[in-house]
């Protein structure tokens, strides 16, 4: 059965060998599961529930356990999960630690609950692998967008040449989709849930349990702790011991975290896929303003051995065109009918593995790629005069608007334009009988260079805003 | 043309005559569009970039301006988007108020900066019927909450009775998720933008205007003012006319905020779309726990005349069930290459559209089932009793496994729940020779009321976040 | 109510003022549900279930019937379908006509018999004029083909230049790509069934009315007609009187015909979209092979003057980004649950309606833009010689192995190629000490026009296809 | 690397362990790739392009070839797509057979021939198995139908009880489903082609190489081979060789056959999934009309020892709703530019590969369930009581409306009904003044198996559908 079945990701050279798929693959959400079942066993203990001896049993059990996954996966079928199979591994192992133990394992949970903490565990862990390749890209963007404010290139519009630009404007806008994502994505992960809420999400057998130990306890006469109380302290515990949030109340069937989640992955993901959008434009054979440096090997073809391809961007593309539908498989999972829905959250598990994937993929070779793109600032400045002065006529009616007023400013461009579009704007202009401008306001007219407007500004606002964050993350605890 | 294509919402009994219809229609939209470029001409003004007169003559614009909606409609094709066909009509009107105030129109935009920015607008403005709709909702879900606390019913997994849980924990759940996907609605629609930046986003024109105007001044010994000064003026005037954000940098080919405006919308339609799962679920027939109190003539079946439908939760499950595939389409748009995209942008207009009428549509009718939502507690009491004590199992084992170990109280409640699962749960635990119960044990042990657990605490965890946050509101600025 | 609601297609530049667009108006929809209305009164008549005086009096009703678009849209919310005010109306109307007709109207109909029925008539009257654009862009491709059969230009894989192909071998693979979805599109659009299954498919209503009428009858005597008979007569004249097919069984809730009719539109509208992504590209300022020859006033920018765009390009790129999503809509609804699913059927309306416009949109924009399509062989000549010669790498290569084995000829192409890619390939070979070629093999190994392959062979094979369907639709009967 | 990103399904129990899954992991996807390029050697030898001796040499190299999985995943990223990795691998392991060898190998193929024709005969493969299944599950299907035909129960229509059905009719109308997916399916299946264009699908490699075979041959002088003809020859050879189908023309960018075999997927997975939809609301505990008897060990939970869940259902509709989203991936795959697209092609692999999966595991587990439903009929007959008879309002209209008119026969109606829907319908009707039917009549017209109307019709028109094809199958050659 299992070897066939193996997936290390033939089919998805974006994010095989990343270091997201290790954190993602199924050996890492075996452990977060079995994670999750010893910190509850944990927290039982820590909050009375269980005998103090527990903590150094499971301690035991942790080191000790080696669930065996194939067989995991085989049975999961079963019951629909593979939580009711891990339990049932560790019912036994735990015996063999010290008798008595399985009786603390599992205890008030329901399989849901280890199968959601255990996904925010991976979603966490995969996380601070995604944020960090982010913030490499960021900082890789940032360089590019100070480096390139006096790089003009010329900005296309539906394909077509519309007014120059900068290249350090442009990387201040991929930049600044980045920055955006990324603290989507990261107020996300600070903010994700542990779930313990047993059968029907009411926490009734943890409570049930705080109930009988506070009847039985030996002082009967003294007050009695509140069994509430000691279920908040198994919640409280239980969050701590895994780093997450708790919730305030179960969500089993309340699944906005899973789409937010998903949703961030895939917006972080998406705006990843822009700055591969147009890299792969600016690369093509026509155009050649950037290429990527890519190591040998890397970018060739199987047939045309002159090829280089930009392998990169083109995998960051497919990235992102598949990140898009698994989030409508998540925002459909939010109809989770009563206390937990046939199909819906069984639903949730592989569109959210395949988005973690995805945005590690993106985030881990995006930053690959900003670090390989050369820009070619001579090809740039050819191509701004492939359209013989025209890219500058926004400019030129702007001018001749105030000289002229707007209607007469239309009808002058469009004379020195001419109907072919054909070059010689310049001496158009000078010959124009209406129009009354000196040959060198002419040159500072269509000099590209000249009509980069706001550019620097926005470029400083993005690298301020950059820069405040990635200060703030280092004072932080993140 | 115009009469057959008219969508008055024939195919979407979700939306039509609701509130959020209106506020989103063809003639919403172009309100804002003109809204959004009576702003840029009186920002101009503001600025100093336009001359005083024009603030007055772009009032008296706004009066007169009456454009030819088909008409709009019909030309639109010729340029891509609407904006081209509506700048040359109000060019035309506007040189009718006043000649030259034309050369104060559009100055310095690009189509999409008014597009952009009416579309913020539209989500603005229905945004706001939105977030009223949310609060009268999460208000009724409240009150459910507080009011159900007793009322305990059969907390159903699988499609299966699972264990005891209260109505009013039900609907804390409800509640807890309207809450988290309202705010997070809220946070979106508080931050929306303006865009403007001209042609390429660089704001070129508008920089242009301001040197010459600069150069052009009568001082211009004086130390004259940066022209970037001139048009971050312009820029915090444009935004404070909308009452919209002002952004760091221009958004054209950076789509994140639509993208998780979409993902807000379809959130919050989700997170209502669960309530009428469960909902469509306790009406069946041969459940019978709730049923909607409909107004005389709704409900019915053209067939059958006994049909009470619960047709507002049925409409809400399809509005859910359409709100998951635009995100995909908004998420897919976030690769939108160059300084404006071929087809991307273009591509998000009807899908954001639809996701703010269902939201509507979902908050509106959402609003009307909760507060038409009858609970019928005995029948829920009588279905409790569906499966003769075995949907106290947990609890059984619970108890079982305090005094006798875990292993040995699974065998025995495998004992008495028998293989057929006949009733009679009572009599075998009292006759089983290792079940050391009292009969009132017993009694309490199967007694569904016992067994809510931290029900009322978690109610209580919501309800204060929603008290909490319901009077921030009213004293916050929102 | 009815005004603000109002969607003319402002937001939607692709579809509206469409020929499709009017198809699918509300006025269309409505319409074929009164004709689905009529076509079962006219049946029952047909079959003997109704008097003989029923067809004229429908003829008289559907001559008179002027139903209230918008107050049946407003009432449609009560029970959550449009048909159940229709039908009200309808009761009401026809006893106008003639006292006791209205007994034979909606007789053995659900609501979504009726809505179901309308849908396929108006999918089939919108199918007409999709497929006959289709079939105009089709004719249109195909002269492509033939017309620039030595049309050579680069081929371009990975947005490299990769080798030589012709513009004919390009149309001829756009007209593949078209005639194929074309037909499939056809092939739903041949079969698409009525419904008629009364409340939960069964037919019941109207089979007890059968059997009450041949109890009723005269001759009861007489050897009596099977009632399931009678049925199948009137199931077949309400097929007959549709022109739709009559299914095997009711389909209310197999729902396997409403997502293969959406799969085949938007597949459709994707082979459209494939052509406007390489006009697209092709017309992108710096390679200039292609433009749309557009009607004055279209393709402006409202800030550029000089831009040129290719917006039915552009249209069709947008919507065949918004083709996706609704499918997968419409797949979620094929799990509808019981006789009538809560939810699901109601969800599949606007996305299948979004796509028959889409669809139309895209066949009649294609066939537009394929009309307007130009070619510069002159460009696509220059740009071929943009690598300096290194586009012919591969013939190269083979050219070589035939002489020197795989790997030798790897070796020299690495050589002659070298690491910058720099011109002078043709000297370069001359020089090579290993490469046994003449001056004229050398000449004729580099020219791209002898390395075109089967393009002509594929061509032909594409057109033959192409020229045998239209034949046979000519003769048939489509 | 390669351990950690393992992916054996434990986040799938749908597909885990089925035999799909064993289809469609990566060695299979690695042998169809070298089966690809095996059969594109023996087909150029076949058709004269290669010696004689390279059939044997690569007969020898298939028995030897072990690709190292891991190492080819891992290199994948460098170009972009496996293929390119394996035929380095390749032209080694060639060389080491025999000499010369690697000349033959890969020869004329581009990658994406390769990777598409892998992905076919993957397809071709697993559906196989998907189509047994299949036809195991319309078995049983078929065999519920004809038992049930006299097994009334509640037909249910927006959660309500409705009018009556017949368990018969439920599984016809399932079979009827499942019967038209899996014919659309197995004609996707049947049409599979093989993929060998080339670089840019023009054939010139193999061209080139034939038109040099032919001015090399011996006898010069005699009438030559079009080369055209010789590789007409490969393609048929390579064609035939794997089994698949030699389209018209290349279809690198045309991937209409991708979106179908897609859509085909999911849409018989959907089919599957509307019959776990309604096993999953029969199955309900209030419900109970029927179950699944699942082996030991399946169906439990890991808290409730009580529960009896019916997993294979709830997998099937976490699978029919994963299925609707990897559609909508590939219909946006539609829009493929140029002739090779910068990751649209490569976004199609993994949701492809997703959509075989989970057809396969719906399949699979669909007949499973179809073999473990079991169907109590009593139950059925006690919840048609639920009403009090008002599940026959439908009928007892019609029924009065022959006596009385409709307006009279809604009246009478409404009046027996009453605003309450309390029993004694029966005792309503003999005492309503209007109402002149007999105790025996009332008894008929309220009993739920007199009004099944069409259904044993329905289901033996899908019943003789079901057969002709079973025939025709064993018959037929697929």
């Amino acid at each position: 059965m299992t070897e066939p079945s193996n997936d290390l990701g033939l089919l998805a050279p974006i994010w095989a060998d990343t270091l997201v798929a290790e954190q993602t693959g199924d050996a890492a959400y075996l452990q977060a599961m079995l994670d999750a079942e010893f910190a509850l066993s944990r927290a039982l203990a820590a909050a009375g529930l269980a005998p103090d001896w527990v903590t150094a049993a499971v301690d035991d059990l942790a080191e000790r356990a080696r669930p065996d996954l194939p067989a995991i996966v085989a049975e999961a079928r079963g019951g629909g999960n593979p939580v009711i199979p891990l339990t049932r591994y560790l019912y036994a192992a735990a015996e063999d630690v010290r008798p008595g133990l399985a009786d603390h394992i599992h205890r008030g949970a329901t399989s849901q609950d280890i199968m959601d903490t255990a996904t925010m565990l991976v979603a966490r862990r995969a996380g601070g692998a995604i944020m960090a390749a982010a913030h490499t890209l960021a900082t890789r963007l940032a360089e590019l967008a100070d480096r390139h404010r006096a790089t003009v290139l010329a900005g296309r519009t539906l394909g077509q040449q519309a007014a120059p630009t900068s290249f350090g404007f442009k990387a201040a806008g991929w930049l600044d989709g980045v920055l955006v994502a990324a603290r989507a994505l990261d107020d996300v992960l600070r903010d994700l849930p542990v779930q313990l809420g047993g059968a029907v999400g009411t926490g009734a057998a943890l409570y049930d349990a705080a109930e009988r130990s506070a009847s039985a306890g030996p002082d009967a006469g003294a007050e009695r702790e509140r069994p509430a109380d000691v279920v908040n302290r198994v919640l409280d515990a239980y969050a701590a011991e895994l780093g997450l949030r708790r919730p305030m109340i179960s969500w089993h069937t309340q699944r906005g975290v899973i789409a937010d989640l998903g949703h961030a992955l895939a917006g972080l993901t998406g705006s990843i896929g822009k700055i591969a959008a147009d890299v792969s434009v600016l690369s093509r054979t026509e155009i050649a303003e950037v290429h990527l440096e890519l190591p040998a090997g890397s970018g060739g073809s199987s047939a045309m051995p002159h090829k280089r391809n930009p392998v990169p961007a083109v995998l960051l593309l497919a990235a992102a065109r598949q990140a898009a539908a698994p989030v409508a498989t998540l925002h459909a999972s939010l109809v989770a009918e009563e206390e937990r829905p046939s199909g819906a959250w069984h639903a949730e598990w592989s569109p959210l593995r395949e988005l973690l994937r995805l945005a590690g993929a993106a985030t881990e070779t995006g930053a690959d790629l900003a670090g390989r793109l050369r820009v070619d600032a001579d090809q740039m400045r050819r191509n701004l005069e492939a359209t013989g002065g025209a890219i500058m006529s926004e400019r030129l009616v702007g001018a001749l608007t105030a000289q002229a007023g707007r209607k007469r400013a239309q009808q002058i461009t469009a004379d020195v334009l001419g109907a072919d579009r054909a070059p010689g704007l310049r001496v158009k202009l000078l010959d124009h009988p209406d129009v009354a401008l000196t040959d060198g306001q002419i040159d500072d007219l269509l000099d590209p260079a000249r009509y980069l407007g706001m550019a620097d500004e926005f470029i400083d606002a993005v690298l301020r805003d950059h820069a405040s964050r990635t200060t703030s993350d280092e004072d932080g605890s993140s």
